[in-house]
């Protein structure tokens, strides 16, 4: 590694490329380090040989204050908000220890595109002088430092869609960042994603992104650095997008929430500017990665409210109540503790049970038991949608710069890999996904529930290069329903010790069995395991609400 | 004609084609015919010489009785669904009647592709034992008879996508009408839609569909059959589709209600059994077709409460409040007098003055010249949107029975003939459009309006087979906002009374100046001419309580 890189842990290198590509590389690289003054910089020993789990790192490594580790360790977006607005601590303070924090979680997990502590400051500053001036904060967000993952557009940052070749600075906002900076939120970092936005890992031309649990583990993708850096708490509240898992799985990886949203509710204008051949039948989502259901209830309230059906009319308008809506008593949930494909694996499985005994403590709640819905189908159907070019365009971006191509970008284009569709192919996905929808919609309302309540992902965080089961996220982009992920005390521990049930003996698929040998030959101990809530397509509202419920009784109101 | 045919009036016929596809027609008419009685059926002396207007002649031609011209001439849908719960009238007497008067104006209209008085009178008597019986209505449409345009499932009868080749009879009712059913609504005909389902005119294997104030004009389409019939008081609600103007075309010059709903707002699963290309990017939007504005509420409200989104979750689920929706005060209206491309013919003008004069008599409301944004490039763009296989489909259909290739069918397709994109050259579709109403979105914004009045065609109806401008309904499919139309007192004159004011005296394109040379050299007088209403996309419910206030000061709350 070059000495003008800024080093960073990487047990595992992303591949190389072609001279031409790593000049590129080298140059933005380089232009990344020489914004981070030596003071923010890890000891070299502590890199060398770093921790499996590096969460505790920025706590330890004496180059955050009391203060500052006081503020980035102990309030939600909402209480800092309030902090802030009570004058406890200035927008300054605030940006300044989530900045430093950030470049200490980048050291540790490889999290960043791009770094702008001086330009956070600056807009601290001036939300500071707003609130001495007139008495009043910008806005309910006033001063809160807020990651952006590398692909949306922020005006004097780069942004790229995954391909080194589409990396651009833009000069302006995107709506959503509009709407958040209009809210008083400020901007200090934009975060990883993976080479073509389509893995759940984010392995990138900026590295790969770790697990803070333990960085032999992936931290998930596509937005894999957002999760990274809020799980280190170098964030208080993030911004990601979601068209198969990419907000859901990275944020169960890391121990975070997250949400994906029903598709055209939050604002996604520019949000990848050459459009996306996917989208002609599986719509991305966008929606907040934080550390509390109510911080994400708040980003909701704040986008919702800003109206912005009204420069974006493929929006629809429909007003955000969230923890404030009504819940049905008593909640009916749905208990989906497998897809029928791959079952999971212990530590989810025991998330599950521990979920299950808390719930039916309540008579708040009537749980069922929900059967998968032709999870196969689904995935092979939607894994065909995502490429409707066979992998053309994909391969052009690679081309331009000589990137190459990285094993899971080949992996995910290869169920249509060389198929370009005409209009009639793409309208035939279009009539078998809506076929799909409508038949689920009526399996799930025969089952009588409000909502189900599912694992994330086959297990915990995967080791990296390995994250290939989209089931347990993909399928929800399927049927385009959103989906809330949770965090739960529940934490992986060593295949020694925890064991398939016995009643859970034989595997459902090759898959299944390929990752029950990944539990007994790799070691996930201490990775933090999430659930998921789902509710019907456009539930959004309700779906946080049910989950405000549910949290109650799981205590997690935390 | 074969005398085993039902004579009906036919002043231009549709083309014929090769012996295997008139073999096959021929089937299909007499199958038809072989349904109307003869005490049914129109003197031979009244089809050879008819009038040019022919709204008259079920009143006049001695078939129905004194109950039942009042039944189909003295009632809105709302009024005759509280006769019938108050037994002023039997759901047979209503089905008996509107049966009756839609055999005879389809024999001087061409407006039905079949017709089942028979089983209508079953479905009205068991509605009359429900009654009987429990003392209580089905639904809020208790006894209601709602005719269908051709391609909707019906349980039982024929549908086609306006190809012969997918002519197929339904097993089940599709969505819309299983609804419609378990309010209380009976079905008794399916109506005319044009070859291809694409024309503003309704020319179909039946015939031609005439417009029943001057059967040299056409009724529209493409659902013309509905306006046409509804026209004629054989109907008193019918239930469209517009991709492009069909519901709100043929209204128009018909002089009904018809109302485009945003797409995803209404129920319309298996409306086109094998997809529609179109829909890649144009969605197709339904909406009923009525005598009030009251009638197409109750329509929409009982849809809506239906809840149709459980079974098919690409709706949106937003309730419906329609005429109760509080308006703004003011009211802001923008007057969209013409498109830019087109200037209407002069009685679109005076009934565009006729409006602006009322309204600015109201301090109810706020009116503003609303200009017309770029249309020629939203027709452009539509255009090859509509056909993004360069009509391959539409070709294999006819070619399967030899159905021949109608004029405005060739017309229809020119744009993109040839061309079958695929799926990037979708990709880029849908990337201008989104564009576009984005764009649109904000100048729409920028104009500061609630609404936008406008026309609703270049002029009154069309000579036959001249239905080539799409420009004032299209647009608005094109930004998919909601669209209603509304008839005026205001009747075209012929062209030696009615002339285009001095101050429009240069046409602003080629098109312009056909248009002109159009009402130079035929005669529309007595054609009616209706006025559009448009609101923002999912504004709905907005749209109609504004229409319902605009109504008022325009003193048509009838």
């Amino acid at each position: 590694m070059s000495s003008n890189r800024l080093p960073i842990i990487q047990p595992i290198p992303v591949p190389s490329g072609p001279p031409k590509y790593e000049l590129l590389r080298q140059s933005i690289l380089e232009e990344f380090a020489a914004k981070v003054p030596l003071n923010l910089r890890i000891s070299a020993s502590c890199l060398a040989k770093p921790p499996r789990n590096v969460t505790s790192i920025p706590h330890e490594c004496g180059i955050l204050s009391p203060e500052e580790i006081d503020i980035t360790e102990n309030f939600d977006a909402t209480a800092l908000a309030s902090a802030i607005a009570s004058k406890k601590f200035t927008a300054v303070s605030v940006a300044t220890a989530f900045s430093k924090r950030a470049i200490i979680a980048h050291q540790v997990t490889c999290c960043l595109t791009e770094w702008f502590m001086d330009e956070a400051i600056q807009q601290a500053q001036a939300l500071d002088d707003h609130l001495e001036a007139t008495g009043r904060t910008l806005g309910p967000l006033h001063g809160i430092p807020i990651s952006i993952k590398e692909h949306i557009p922020l005006a004097g940052h780069w942004s790229s869609v995954g391909f080194l070749d589409t990396r651009t600075k833009d000069e302006e906002d995107c709506q959503m960042i509009a709407i958040l900076r209009k809210a008083g939120a400020l901007f200090y970092c934009k975060t990883v994603q993976p080479q073509s936005l389509m893995h759940l890992e984010s392995d990138s031309i900026y590295g790969r992104v770790l697990n803070p649990y333990n960085i032999n583990l992936s931290a998930g993708g596509s937005t894999g650095g957002e999760a990274a850096l809020i799980a280190m708490r170098g964030s208080v509240l993030g911004v990601g997008t979601d068209i198969g898992g990419s907000i859901r799985a990275p944020a169960s990886f890391c121990g975070i929430y997250g949400f994906k949203a029903t598709s055209y509710t939050l604002p996604m204008k520019d949000f990848i500017p050459g459009g996306f051949a996917a989208e002609l039948n599986i719509l991305c989502s966008t929606g907040p990665m934080a550390h509390s259901l109510r911080d994400m209830d708040l980003f909701m309230s704040v986008v919702s409210s800003a109206q912005p059906h009204l420069k974006d009319p493929r929006l629809v308008p429909i007003p955000w109540t969230g923890l404030r809506s009504p819940t049905t008593a008593p909640l009916k949930i749905g208990l989906m503790t497998s897809d029928g494909v791959i079952s999971p694996q212990p530590p989810v499985a025991r998330a599950l049970a521990w979920a299950r005994a808390k719930l039916e403590n309540s008579n708040r709640f009537q749980l069922k038991a929900f059967e998968p819905y032709k999870v196969a189908t689904a995935m092979r159907q939607i894994s065909l949608a995502y490429f409707p070019d066979g992998g053309k365009t994909l391969k052009t971006h690679l081309q331009k710069t000589g990137e190459p191509c990285f094993p899971l970008t080949k992996w995910v284009i290869r169920e249509g890999e060389g198929t370009e569709l005409t209009s009639q192919g793409v309208l035939e996905q279009r009539l078998l996904r809506d076929q799909f929808r409508c038949a689920f919609a009526e399996y799930w309302e025969s089952q009588d529930v409000d909502v189900v309540l599912c694992p994330t992902y086959v297990g915990p965080a995967p080791i990296h290069e390995t994250a290939f089961f989209w089931n347990y996220t993909a399928f929800w982009n399927y049927v385009d329903y959103p989906g809330v992920v949770f965090p739960t005390p529940i934490k992986a521990q060593s295949a020694g010790i925890e064991k398939y049930a016995t009643s859970d003996s034989t595997p459902l698929s090759d898959n299944c069995k390929y990752v029950r040998h990944l539990w007994e030959r790799e070691d996930y101990q201490g990775a933090p395991i999430n659930l998921q809530l789902v509710a019907r397509k456009y539930y959004d509202s309700d779906l946080f609400a049910a989950l405000g419920a549910i949290e109650e009784a799981l205590e997690l109101d935390r």
